[in-house]
């Protein structure tokens, strides 16, 4: 097409892919040109408009590195990563929810019973759930990966002062399916916001806080891996959580527990005689 | 909102401003988010297709330095430069076009009639044409600030073998808004397609070519500064420029001239008794 216009250049767009292009590329790829020429039009762009955005790619670009990726952060508050999470989601399982940036590789294992929380201080939580089928029934043997923040709200990989594995935790569920732990409250804390992703939350007068959670990745043979996070029903941010990760079967009450009630059967050593919170999140995986 | 889901999440987008958002920020930003989302639902898109989008743009990231910006090729190969340009353009002004990568600052003065290939070898281009106002009257003195490919179908900034001035010139039109001068004829080229730009363009069956031109930046007090490009009428690449520049209003047949018929008021030497051609192309500002 010789004569471009700002009416005709999907159009034209489109003309120009091979005629053996993989169907999947180009439908992919004339809906991203689609939907980038129709914003263009809609807000009627400037040119400065135009090269700010540019700017902002590039101090993502140069911002990112091994242990901080501001396109994942710039995907996690624009609402794109829990959309993806969600219509990949299977509407029977447990709902999945952003992995984010702070799960490491290689987390020590973590028995049934045992205590993530090691030597750190902080309001007790016993985890207890069952990894189920879509039925009901019990998967027995599941995989479960753990990690949280620390008190202070930082992830091991934040935080100098945090061995890399402190708050990870590598599982598998029992016989009947059944994982439990102990460990410290997770806090609320806030995403990087030095960034060119905190210079847009600041423009949109949005904070950047998420609600309190434990991560989990759970998987089993000949079942869809499950990422999830299950979230306290009285956290002040479960209503505006910055990068749109709470889904209500997510959300569980941890149930205060008088001094003196600690079960048997856990890894709880010094603390166990005070109160201490208590949740039960069952986790349903959907078959491959 | 406590419970996302894949269908309201862009209204808990929007709820998320502050009051005191400033309007055109919040209106771009919804619109953009909102029309990330629908891109997503539309393509249903996949886990795998995300992160490969995410590794994308840190691929882009990195091979980004002073001397090469990957997002300013990614917004050319789809349209949005183009687009952006167009729907900013004057109707009764000349069309602007792509600024691309490649004009360099301080660019040599070249006096009416200058001779801007100085020793290099090819096709004699003799360029002319008049700046005038949206009345057709005359814009006295003018600013043009010119640019081209060396015949070696390199910018001077892409190339060791060139000075960092060679095929740049900064030219005031005479007080009847006349400019002119020699060159050698550019050539097409391809834009760099050794980046991830590149690797979307093979996956599309798309070449990386940009038909001949040369570039212009065009500026007098009281007038919009005019970006853009004149391409040759014969040119193969005139239907498939890569990067959508091509208007009806900016091709322009290069007349060949007979041996011996060389004007005068030109500093060319040496070729001046050859066969040439010659483009005429004015220049039309819309007022500020």
């Amino acid at each position: 097409m010789r004569n471009v216009t700002k009416d005709n250049i999907t159009d034209v767009f489109s003309s120009y892919f091979g005629d053996d292009t993989d169907p999947r590329v180009k439908e992919v790829l004339v809906a991203l040109a689609r939907h980038i020429h129709d914003f263009t039009r809609e807000t009627k762009l400037t040119h400065d408009e135009w090269r700010k955005g540019l700017e902002f790619l590039e101090w993502a670009g140069r911002i990112t590195d091994p242990e901080r990726n501001e396109f994942v952060l710039l995907s996690d508050v624009l609402g794109l990563s829990s959309l993806v999470d969600m219509q990949n989601s299977n509407p029977e399982a447990t709902s999945s929810s952003v992995l984010g940036p702070f799960h490491v590789s290689n987390p020590p294992a973590l028995e049934v019973g045992g205590d993530m929380k090691r030597d750190f201080e902080g309001e007790v939580l016993l985890v207890h759930g069952y990894v189920r089928d879509t039925n009901g029934d019990p998967i027995p043997n599941a995989t479960i990966d753990i990690w949280q923040t620390a008190p202070n709200g930082l992830y091991s990989s934040q935080d100098p002062d945090q061995d890399i594995h402190s708050f990870h935790g590598l599982m598998t569920a029992d016989e009947e399916g059944r994982y439990t732990f102990t460990t410290i409250r997770p806090v609320c804390y806030t995403v990087p916001s030095d960034g060119p992703v905190g210079e847009i939350l600041n423009a949109a007068g949005r904070h950047p806080w998420r609600p309190s959670h434990l991560h989990y990745i759970v998987s089993a043979p000949g079942y869809r891996t499950l990422v999830t996070e299950v979230f306290p029903s009285d956290d002040p941010y479960l209503d505006q959580d910055t990068v749109f990760g709470v889904r209500d079967d997510l959300v569980m009450t941890y149930v205060p527990q008088p001094a003196g009630s600690f079960p048997d059967g856990y890894k709880l050593s010094g603390k166990v005689n005070d109160a201490y919170s208590r949740v039960d999140f069952d986790l349903i995986l959907a078959k491959q």
